[in-house]
């Protein structure tokens, strides 16, 4: 198999950190999203939306968007629960991700760390919106979090992998986790589970 | 089953309309999005999130998030495929359609449907960046329709649902879908489906 990302990119990070659990060797392509390499004409034949990461499999195949990633590495794993409306719970948080979080946690950081955002009145008060929803995703899931140790059914699944990857470079965004104690424990346990590796980490044959 | 659903939203429609076409009664509890019935202690229990749609078992557990609940109603029915990848495919436009789609063509058609949007020189930028990428997510459907019937495998699965919701009412929210000759067919095939409810059309027992 082989990954296209950028390590930059943490929706990248969620399929590193399940092929670094699963064992599963792979070859690492970097793109460079900020020198447009995600937008050429070979790359759109692997994803039409120009969006990293991408898995494509020994026969050619390629599968975008992140979570769609992370949904198909890890069926049959102990990533993916066995109960049915556990697994629709699993979606369920995915979905959160990439609707409620992602764009308000990811984008921040993304502009702040690579300064791609011109300084302009609409984008100081674009920034401050989304900084404003991202902390009521870090605020839902702290509430979520208050009685639990994981997202569903009281184990680590794919669930925590896909919110870990923007939530614990967060303040990299401009958000201050400290509010949020019951995220700041479960970010631990993630980081105690057998395999993990960093953001900063990937394998590249 | 209950579905508490606000009339207006296209992300409740994907479950009237999954619900329809697999013929399975449930009660429809409308909820006014616009007069805060989504934000009230009592609904925030069913989804701290604050959301519509929310799916409510008969055993009283909820599931919150349109596309984790045709993922839920659809499994073991002729609206999710077989085999492996193809479900991870439809995983990959279900996470589109939230991602790239839902946030720049629903959110449009909602600000200009119900007037929320107060009319400010931010307001109007924020809304014409969103048409932007509305029509880039719009193109690459047209373009990934433009040699298949349905968005995977050659067959109708809750894929076309989700992208179906917003898509076919695009036009509320500023788009000229003429541009898209390929999606306009695929509408037309979506709705030849049998069992196809419009957007106007739900239960309530």
């Amino acid at each position: 198999m082989k990954l296209y990302d950028d390590p930059i990119s943490g929706n990248g990070y969620k399929a590193r950190l399940l092929l670094a659990h699963l064992s599963r060797p792979y070859r690492y392509i970097p793109i460079d999203i900020l020198r447009g390499e995600s937008r050429t004409p070979d790359f759109l034949k692997k994803n039409l939306n120009g969006r990293i990461p991408v898995l494509e499999l020994d026969d050619g195949r390629c599968l975008p968007e992140s979570n769609a990633i992370l949904y198909f590495l890890s069926q049959g794993t102990a990533y993916w629960p066995d109960e049915a409306f556990a697994q629709a719970q699993v979606m369920q948080w995915l979905f959160f991700e990439q609707y409620s979080h992602e764009p308000n946690i990811a984008t921040p950081r993304f502009w702040l760390k690579t300064k791609v955002l011109e300084d302009t009145p609409f984008n100081r008060e674009l920034l401050a919106m989304k900084q404003r929803a991202g902390n009521q995703a870090l605020a839902v899931m702290n509430e979520h979090l208050a009685d639990r140790t994981f997202f569903v059914d009281g184990r680590y699944t794919i669930a925590d992998i896909a919110l870990y990857a923007y939530t614990h470079v967060a303040d990299e965004g401009g958000f201050d986790l400290s509010l949020y104690p019951a995220v700041v424990a479960w970010l631990r346990r993630v980081r105690e589970q057998s395999g993990h590796v960093t953001i900063k980490q990937w394998v590249s044959a």
